[in-house]
């Protein structure tokens, strides 16, 4: 059998089912970060990511963002987790005949957002290959109680994006802002439940929140927010690389947070897990989702 | 001007020049891992190496052996620090056309070396390419006083190796040990001045020490153990993928490790930096040895 049979998330079930880890992990395979106990206070975040020519970025696109953005996908997953990005390794996959200037301004644009988020840059790695490949690994750290994770969702939650959705792969998922001020705003203020990055498309990652919650949700049609580079509701609902937050909170919770800052947009809200995933369509109909968005094969 | 005009070092040389860290970083770029600040008592070691079908393994090579060499590559880091591995991340670039037995089999190789040394598997990424990739970053630690660097070496230092030399890209480079065990028993014991993994050739990687530790040395010919698989002293000076420990010590220190243990194999010693960077030939005479080995471009 070939791995598009089983698909992306099937074969990482697959591969990762029998892997056990000792009690200094909390969180393993299965969230954006993994979580490994550190300090009294605080959790240590590991997270990784790779961007491959002709896959994540065409070989026509602008050096400077296809390494700000390899650096950018993986500060959105430690956003994801509430945390703060420290220490940084790059791993460059290069073709032989690639420009110097190239690789200048891949190492541009990976320093300049480190810069940005006072990341430190501590090594890393280059080979020579027919495809460019960046691969960045990031450690970062979280104060235990600000900790989120996927598995937090409660019905009754209340469901928020940080932006508008759809359309990134017209050019946003090339110089997007991962949120991570957005992140520690949230964590600093609020009992936040559950978050994810949107990386795959809404309905597949909140879809994800509720695999792990083992919880149900309604989404309002009319709530969702659609990006201006969007098609319509069916980019909104399931492309991939929006980037965006995706988050719940207690009801109570959220009325303070819609209070304080109206950038934070509501779009639904968590339900038991028998009651399934739907989308409440303009006219009131309930409909089913299927959980479908980008997958690799 | 193209990547191959500067080489792989002055490539790297070049995007790292202006790279700045902060107070909580030891040693970023330039060591076999990055060296941050941790506990009142222990580092931490950060390091992540990459794979690429068709550069370091055949696209007909034991899937198994594919993936325990990403991660017995990186373990190689660590033993070079003196440290213990302790946590990773696994990314893997899969073609479409991959069986799900041969991710299988990668994964096999990984989690029994994982196993071996008690390390957590504890996240990752998996990516559609053309090209099969395996890259694992990794995590450890080592007590502050046994931390090695490459920068250490003193003039009058003796060097060692901790195995045969040459040959290992007819097969070893697959199925090496890393010598962690080696290098935890030798930081225990012993004042190591500097170490490295010998993964580009001996007379390069020794040249990574002299660099840092701003010094020369002598090897001699007659001490140089050959392996079995190698064609003969060139491939034990130059070619790649041996991965045993290159260490120094004091004489003193030496003395007591050679009544110890006979299985670490004295090659020469340190000079001071400018007396250059010498092999003493069985017929006695001085020759300047070129600094060359594996490169990737």
């Amino acid at each position: 059998m070939l791995i598009r049979g089983l698909g992306e998330f099937g074969l990482i079930k697959r591969m990762t089912k029998q892997i056990r880890t000792d009690s200094t992990v909390l969180k393993g395979i299965g969230d954006d970060c993994a979580v490994i106990k550190w300090t009294k206070e605080k959790y240590l975040l590991f997270t990784t990511d790779t961007i491959i020519e002709g896959v994540d970025f065409k070989d026509k696109d602008d050096p400077y963002l296809i390494g700000r953005k390899a650096l950018a996908i993986t500060l959105s997953d430690i956003a994801a987790c509430g945390g703060i990005p420290k220490y940084c390794l790059v791993s460059l996959a290069l073709p032989e005949r690639t420009k110097v200037e190239v690789c200048d301004r891949i190492y541009s644009g990976i320093k300049h957002l480190a810069g940005q988020y006072g990341i430190n840059i501590v090594g890393g790695d280059i080979s020579a290959s027919k495809i460019l490949t960046v691969n960045i690994s990031l450690i970062g750290f979280v104060e235990k109680k600000r900790l989120v994770l996927r598995s937090g969702a409660k019905p009754g939650d209340v469901i928020f994006v940080t932006g508008g959705l759809g359309g990134s792969i017209s050019g946003k998922h090339l110089a997007f802002d991962p949120r991570l001020k957005e992140a520690r705003f949230l964590v600093k203020n609020f009992k936040i439940n559950s978050m994810i990055d949107i990386s795959d498309g809404l309905v597949q990652d909140l879809g994800h929140i509720l695999d792990e919650s083992k919880a149900g949700a309604v989404i309002y049609e009319d709530l969702i927010p659609i990006n201006q580079q969007a098609r319509g509701l069916q980019d909104a609902l399931y492309s991939g690389e929006d980037f965006e937050l995706l988050f719940t909170l207690s009801l109570k919770e959220s009325k303070k947070l819609t209070c304080k800052n109206p950038y934070f947009i509501q779009i639904g809200h968590i339900a038991k897990k028998q009651s399934g995933f739907n989308l409440l369509t303009k006219s009131g109909r309930q409909k089913k989702l299927d959980i479908r968005g980008f997958r690799h094969f």
